[in-house]
């Protein structure tokens, strides 16, 4: 578990990117001892006066303990302090569970100097245990004293089950002419990971940009990033993704940002949009035995939510996952997995490729076919799949992983 | 491929079943050379005349061309003849698909003597590659002067891919005091197989039923068997299950049945169910790689219909399934696929039990939950699943194996 013995994903970046100080955001890390031994299992960010939150959610109807709290205290859109630990879910703990949450709201409250409903809690890890919240009682008073502006990979580190790798990154972008940086550390391995470890992820940026205005923003960043992603169709209780601004960059001359519709916004909301994307691929490439890299692009489908349809069908077939890491151009599969979506499609119009490989067209082999070029391409790290079902103007992509002996081994090994 | 070098399921009966001759219906096997060599991999059933036909097929919006085949020529309800082949599915083969069809249908009504709208066909194996019928020339002509009334075994054993096990069975009823007979073949192993091997069933009776009618029971009794199993959620291109009557029966007094809601069919019905339910069964411990028979009962439901979905979330959660495969009694994630399903669900009424043993209630760990009595159970071979929503009266049951590595070499390595 926690990664112990499994090898770093071959699709792991080469090096680890440099991320910058978000002015306001500060934290530090610490081993609270909560499953795990020997490794930081808890995460404490402060986050200055005047930040704002906002932050989307697991839509399990069993969410977790943590989940149920942001969602209460993200009205007021206030945030001053994050408790993330992992080695426990605090999921379907009844009673005990939201109590242990409240408990770490007061500590880290304590800690961080401000209101209980101004600390957000995520937590990872095993579900249905309780979480004895006492164990943060003197490591979150200490966590607030040594917390600075980096580095972001410890925090990143502290949060990991079965990630093997830790996944921090950042953009710049400019606001009215000022520079901004947005920061962000996720961890994995999408819906996937033992006991539901759970996909959780924390954005942060000294822009002042007003909480409704993040809101807006990420609820529809997350379409093309986090929401499109998918490593096994198994969803969290406890998916977690939020964004915070500290305002801090209004020193610098950045003007407020009230309106989601300000022209303002634009740099920023690209920089945000490929921050997300960039995150939400580090958490495909380090799905639970990945060793590919799978985009599926669906285009000419009736609309653009018939095309997501489509591609998650595809994106989620255990035959098209096991045939990619068996390196096999195997269309048939994708042909299978169009057809089972339940979405428009006519299996006489349909053409698929494997990169720029046409293999399939007008619903029969391409008269082009040709074995050997697509069995190399099979062979690289990255492997794109398009169906065009040649209906409409319909697109969606989205982006997953293989499915190998390793991920049976380590889902089917946790506990035993 | 086709169960080569592949050790039989754990799972299969330990004894094969006598199964009946059913009059009326004779068949023979031949080996036609489709892909596999050294096995038979066709099978002819002669019907005698005055038979009739039902059927359900894939909901795939990309249906084989056998599949176009037998819904087009279900719609003047008789049969004279059906041949099934593996190795080649001819499905996304386009024009030389239908055409293939076709000259398989005059082939082999010549060898009948009937009509080529009277013969009904199914394929399974691989798809996108154009199936040469020119091969059923000799090979059909020479089965029909062949046809006996058994071993029904031959005939499974015919049309199996990766099937590790030859599946038929049957029934005796009564219907107004008569015995008549139901038999049936199939093959698996669920919506999975590579290539979508797909799930091929044929069952027939000697009771005088008329085709209506016959469609009437098929489409009820699949809801609790055929409908209500999975391997991995992929659904097949070919899916076929079809029912005959030969009607011979009436020559022992059985009367004929032209109302589905005739009384004197309860007995039949019944017996089908039975049948059907066992072959399904039969498949779900055939799924590629299955060690485990996995039973998913969903109750307290808001309905039977939400109940299915939930089951179904369940039993194609590839977390649940790689917890069983670990003999981890991991109701974590059974908590984790209720949440997902969408249904109605309330976290803090779910109930969780395996096999008699309560493991969560009321949202939380149940209080007499005791490790070792539920390790001790996860290590049978047939694993029952309770979710009790606590909302209201609605249930169903669907059944599944478990995910093991033995799917994925079997899927990953199919063409490699």
């Amino acid at each position: 578990m926690a990664g112990k013995d499994v090898p770093v994903s071959p699709l792991a970046p080469k090096r680890q990117p440099k991320v910058p100080a978000v002015p306001g955001v500060r934290f530090a890390t610490a081993e609270a001892g909560i499953r795990y031994k020997g490794r930081t299992d808890v995460v404490l960010v402060l986050l200055d006066d005047g930040s704002q939150a906002a932050g989307v959610f697991t839509r399990s109807k069993c969410p977790s303990a943590p989940v149920d709290w942001c969602r209460e205290n993200l009205a007021q859109g206030k945030a001053r302090a994050i408790v993330v630990n992992s080695g426990n879910a605090n999921a379907f703990t009844g009673l005990k569970g939201r109590d242990s949450v409240a408990l770490t709201a007061k500590i880290a409250a304590k800690a961080a100097g401000c209101k209980a409903e101004e600390v957000f809690i995520a937590s990872t890890g095993v579900i249905g245990e309780p979480l004895d919240a006492t164990k943060f009682e003197s490591v979150l008073a200490d966590c607030a004293k040594r917390a600075a502006d980096g580095p972001w990979l410890d925090a990143a580190k502290a949060i990991m089950t079965t990630d093997t790798f830790p996944k921090a990154v950042s953009r710049k972008a400019k606001i009215d002419g000022h520079e901004v940086v947005i920061a962000g550390i996720a961890k994995g391995a999408g819906m996937i990971a033992p006991d539901m470890a759970t996909m959780l992820s924390f954005v942060f940026t000294d822009a002042p940009i007003a909480a409704p205005v993040l809101q807006a923003l990420l609820s529809k960043g997350v379409k093309g990033s986090f929401n499109a992603i998918t490593v096994d169709s198994d969803t969290s209780t406890s998916d977690t993704l939020m964004l915070f601004s500290t305002g801090k960059a209004r020193a610098r001359g950045v003007p407020e940002i009230t309106d989601p519709n300000d022209a303002r916004l634009s740099g920023f909301k690209r920089a945000l949009n490929a921050l997300l994307l960039e995150l939400s691929h580090l958490v495909c490439k380090d799905g639970e035995g990945a060793r590919k890299f799978v985009e599926v692009r669906v285009v000419g489908a009736k609309s653009a939510r018939s095309a997501k349809r489509v591609a998650l069908s595809i994106a989620n077939s255990p035959l098209v996952k096991t045939a990619v890491a068996g390196e096999d151009a195997n269309w048939g599969r994708i042909v299978m997995a169009v057809g089972k979506a339940g979405e428009p499609a006519d299996r006489d119009r349909l053409d698929i490729s494997f990169g720029a490989i046409k293999v399939a067209e007008a619903g029969a082999r391409a008269a082009s076919y040709d074995e050997q070029a697509v069995s190399d391409y099979m062979k690289g790290e990255h492997i794109v799949v398009t169906a065009d079902l040649g209906l409409g103007r319909g697109k969606a992509t989205v982006w997953t992983c293989d499915l190998t002996k390793a991920y049976v081994e380590i889902n089917g090994d946790y506990r035993s």
